[in-house]
């Protein structure tokens, strides 16, 4: 059993992974942290060894210090961090040999669909990225497309793979959104009844490789929170990024 | 039975169709014509009842209206006619009482796929179209995409839909290929493996209807044109766009 | 402006009714019932004009009836009243030229994919469905595959298109979840991450044509049951399904 | 530049491979074989380095064995090969230090579905198999979709992941096409206009994950022939499956 405590509990991805974790045989949510709460007092009392963090951007740096300092695990969900927080916090964990992790996306779905594209453009340098999000969405590409973008055109370079040509010459209407990062072009569809989707196509000669991956549900990042509560207690760093967890 | 000669045989579509008429058990391709022969000639001397016409843009006119002339039924599967010619053969039919048809587009599944999108655009109001090609083609949005997107936008006002929002506020790259066609967004894929793909994508609260149509060879356009044969016995008119024969 | 009472409040549809019709411009939500209260008082109390019938099978023909003896014209979500219930209710809203509608399914992108199904069964004859739900789900085929497999047999039948051979002649394994309904193949994908999605997938020579919708929120329901409160304030009768709404 | 013969060149696979390795810059195809042609004869007298071979089963062996006899490498699209000749081949090439391969399929991105379907399903138990071929084929499921099912279940073994319970316990019809693979359920498509198609469906609370390969046409197996040609030069043994040359 391992003890957990979540910290922001109120909130909806707080609410929710409350429940997850409830039904897991092998944690015990021993407490719940909100505004106004101590969170070292918590860990001490309840004799905590991990806390899942899901507070806001402004108080996640000094919670996790605190969390740290007081011996328990932090799993880490909320962005924002900058790079020398993220340091400091990785000297915190490495002199307690404590494990840790910082995740900006806890969706396994997401973190291999990105993996898999990646490893496809070694052998496929012909590739395109369909997104499609809820209509509220007020960016264009979206920052999993964008990252995605990134790791195609660095694994086609690191496999000498050319820039495939675009023999587009007539373009009738301008406006379609999305856009060309750094050569991989990036559709990005807004309609209602689309809450998180990316499909990354690869085309060759007579076949296309497809990796979709569809979130419906905030639940999708839950068994990813789970998977990093078991990973941490046999870790002795803080790792960045789920995919550190799935080897 | 119904007689048939196909002209401009030697062509791809051409032999496609002469291989595909052969195994219809209902017709019977009683001559084929190519660059030279007199298409009169050959429907006196084989008692044509139905002329599929597949030549080129310098002679379609010409040899459509040699067909009414004659006393057969064209089935015409080239495009760039202009209105009056158009208009000219619809006379020479109706004199006549001839059927006949002339179809930009010979799939039945895109022409189905177009109605579909059109109906539904009169309920649901939110509509992306992704139009997949292979990386040689040089136009984007495709000329189908093109069509859809004012079968849409038609649709829509008909039904008096009020025309949704884009939150898109910030975009981060420019130069996605597509467009935006009178406010549908129009998403074109160029990658080797696809032929020709049209999905057009409705977004509603919670839900979306996706209606895709794939092509992966240009025997998709041989059903489209074995029902022509079939159903222009039973006209005394021209018409236009295979939608006409699907009632 | 629509007076509209919501029967059955505090059930989960109950609330996201109450939700989503609070937002719309024409309709305001006068009161709210739960178990226990008259509805009658509380249309007579409130001046409604629809009542949104979203309470148990138990109860919702007594409810039904009493919505209509008190004037009101009754929107009906719940499934399970017999056909002499229906006919009885029929009688009921003719005698007082009230609309009124019974819908066991209140999404429009679910009735828009039925129809334009059965429309595609007259055309093209190879099809198959797969239908995707959650793997909580204890029945296979779900009921709108079945009725969905039921509509197409019957336009294929009317349109005189044969029964298309199977040639499966080797099956490895057996078991696959499904089934064959009256010649139509049924796939049923059982999986957590899906709601209920339903694809009909029809083949031709050389192309497929895909009409897929998927539902991922019960939101979904909330747009046919405003769209109902709108249409029944125009007719003189109680109608069946929502697809009778959209014409 | 790497000289090849094409052995086998008349057939389909081999009219389509001549044409693609023409257009290879680095790659000359210094002749083509044919039944009744002398296989060493054709090696010697035109210095090549590597012989594609895509005969027929009955003459593989032989012509492989020949092949290698002669100082050429092989590549070898055809199927059918016994274990023990198999293993004849590899001492050939060990004892001459030649590289070669014997692929069942040559397909890229066949091989990249079925590796990423593994690795998932270290991760992610929930796990169905889609399969659509044109409706002419005669088995089901594919043999593709049979060795997926077997890579999933070994991956989630080794894995130590727990097989899911199928909660399906009211099944309305039978004879859905496809089966029960060890756990894994395949559901088999059967339509025109397919020619083969695989889907590997992951589920997790509120996300899935698809991985989809589609093959339209044959020459989809070219690249994977070309990429072979390259490889076994560098190869000092014969190896089996592409999947051995992606790194």
């Amino acid at each position: 059993m391992i003890n957990v405590i979540i910290n922001g509990a109120r909130g909806r991805m707080g609410q929710c992974a409350q429940a997850y974790l409830a039904q897991q045989t092998d944690i015990r949510v021993v407490a719940t942290g909100n505004r106004g709460d101590d969170i070292t007092d918590l860990i001490k009392q309840h004799h905590a060894e991990v806390v899942v963090e899901l507070t806001t951007p402004e108080v996640v740096f000094d919670n996790a210090f605190a969390i740290i300092a007081a011996g328990a695990r932090p799993v880490i969900g909320a962005t924002g961090l900058t790079p020398d927080q993220i340091a400091t916090l990785e000297v915190a964990c490495a002199r307690q040999k404590l494990g840790g992790i910082i995740a900006p996306n806890f969706s396994v779905g997401a973190i291999l669909m990105m993996r898999f594209a990646a490893q496809a453009a070694r052998y496929l340098p012909h590739v395109e990225i369909i997104e499609s999000h809820h209509d509220q969405k007020q960016d264009a590409p979206s920052g999993t497309a964008d990252k995605t973008a990134k790791m195609l055109r660095e694994a086609r370079e690191q496999a000498n793979l050319s820039v495939p040509v675009d023999n587009t010459v007539i373009e009738q209407y301008l406006g379609a959104r999305g856009g060309n990062c750094e050569g991989i072009r990036i559709h990005s569809v807004r309609l209602p009844g689309f809450l998180a989707k990316q499909e990354v196509i690869f085309g060759s000669t007579g076949e296309t490789l497809s990796i979709c991956h569809n979130s419906i549900d905030r639940q999708a990042f839950m068994p990813g929170i789970a998977l990093s509560c078991r990973k941490v207690m046999a870790l002795s760093e803080l790792v960045y990024g789920l995919e550190s967890l799935l080897l």
